[in-house]
């Protein structure tokens, strides 16, 4: 069982943003920038083009109207995407606020502190 | 006019990759990976989240087809996916093969010949 998975069932706890049927978006709590946030399907699945077509435009499709609750709360110059996968075997898109490149280079860092997640979490998920 | 719709109207040569009424996919020619290629809505939007949701879908469908066809002809752990956008004001996918976390940074870059560019190109998009 994934990390991701374990974050969907509740067994680890998250900063959710947005959930449905077959997807979740949580808070990345290593974020490049504030704001950063994980799209994943419940179902498990190693890489983004071996999810089917439908899954794949279907993720596509929750993964947009993510984002444009972020650029919503955030002030960016605006929403990144970008998915990788070399560390979590569970499919994950990363949408991240952007001012500069480095935002998107997965190398720079922000801290926030517990309560600055939840209140972040919220107003993303108010704004979904 | 931008750089993109430039290589689009072929004003400006490309390593054209594939082409559908509505998209187009060829080669970046400053590659962080052999077979970096980016995907254009022949539409000139600055922003991905300001397309709308069905162009979007669009070009999310196409750049799959185009993710795969590099799966099929680039030896590599997997294609990776990124929007970013802070350098050209037109929509592009960037669709990498990854090997490592370096390649989709932005900051490592790879040099191909002519030749090497056009057999890549014709290859990829004989897997189209």
């Amino acid at each position: 069982m994934s990390i991701f998975t374990k974050i969907i069932t509740g067994e680890i706890p998250s900063y959710k943003v947005a959930e449905n049927d077959n997807f979740f978006a949580f808070l990345d709590i290593n974020p490049n920038a504030k704001g950063h946030t994980l799209v994943v399907p419940k179902k498990e699945e190693n890489k983004l083009f071996d999810l089917s077509k439908e899954e794949y435009k279907n993720l596509m499709d929750f993964s947009y109207d993510v984002a444009k609750a972020i650029e919503k709360t955030i002030p960016c110059k605006r929403v990144g995407m970008s998915v990788i996968g070399l560390e979590v075997p569970h499919v994950h898109v990363h949408l991240i606020p952007l001012n500069e490149m480095a935002d998107i280079q997965f190398a720079k860092k922000v801290k926030l502190t517990n309560d600055e997640f939840v209140a972040l979490a919220e107003k993303i998920s108010n704004n979904f």
